[in-house]
């Protein structure tokens, strides 16, 4: 079974955490949600999530991915010396990591989209060191996966699935989730 | 202010309930959720989320509006007296009553579709009692707005938004949340 690593920082944003979260575990994958500090975690507009784990415990080996939400709690996430450490770790032995909204910043300060193409949400384009920065809803470059927001983290937890499971098992879950939008057709390059 | 109220059972759609209350909230509403049962509520993909309140604790009388998530948790909402009661009371006197997925069964048993159009999550359409039964995003009939399904729930949540507030802060709120689809357009028949 593949396993999902999504750290919940006080501040994430609500829609993208829950998106990844749900869809992922309707396509069958471990999603494993830890708290970076203390839990519950509240996010950005005041709703409380309960999280599995805390980051302290769990080890990142045991990940095919982490996937980050946005969300002004991506500062805290930028400030974690074990994020850092983590993305770094994971992506040097091959493992995916993926990113929306703020949260490709993050992703960016670990040096991982230096040369790459990749995406976020629009306000935080600046703030990126990318080789090419693309306007499209979700961008895989490698095993680097970046999306812009709330209204492409339905497209982005769906790619996620096409990536790590199959792409007959996102068109499968979209057509159950009545979403109109196709899967985007992504590939690891 | 305009308020609404979220009431959440075991077994509700995470990706449905987050997005109504997050982008309420975005749009300056007071989103009061509120727990059937006893709190923390866990979604139907294992998300456990703190309520505001329990639904004892809440006066229908002080809300503009009641909005129903889907999910398995349906199943509740149908057997719980106090929403039915609910639901009666604020239609009666003139309030919105909203439901997404396989949540209009709710609003169908109360009556309140009865001789309307509206729509719902494909799976349970035959269970409606319904006037006319459409296969659009979100429905609005009076004051009843119906939606059919996680892929339309960030069309249902702006369609609420331009019904409760104003079409100019739902499009608002579309472009900063990077949203590709137009917010539909809706009107209070």
């Amino acid at each position: 079974m593949v396993r999902v690593l999504v750290p919940l920082a006080e501040g994430f944003e609500e829609i993208e955490a829950v998106t990844i979260i749900d869809v992922l575990r309707r396509a069958g994958v471990e999603v494993v949600v830890a708290a970076l500090g203390s839990a519950p975690v509240t996010g950005s507009h005041a709703i409380t999530v309960v999280p599995d784990v805390l980051l302290g415990d769990v080890e990142p080996q045991q990940f095919e991915a982490v996937v980050l939400p946005g969300g002004p709690g991506v500062v805290h996430l930028q400030h974690d010396e074990r994020i850092g450490a983590l993305l770094t770790e994971m992506h040097q032995a091959g493992r995916w990591t993926a990113a929306i909204c703020a949260a490709p910043t993050v992703l960016s300060q670990a040096g991982l989209l230096s040369g790459r193409r990749a995406t976020s949400y629009p306000g935080v384009r600046d703030a990126l060191d990318v080789g090419e920065y693309l306007e499209t809803s979700v961008v895989v470059d490698g095993r680097v996966v970046t999306s812009r927001g709330v209204g492409t983290a339905l497209e982005f937890a769906l790619g996620l699935v096409s990536l790590l499971v199959s792409r007959e098992r996102a068109e499968e879950l979209a057509r159950a989730m009545v979403v109109a939008q196709p899967v985007p057709v992504l590939s690891s390059v």
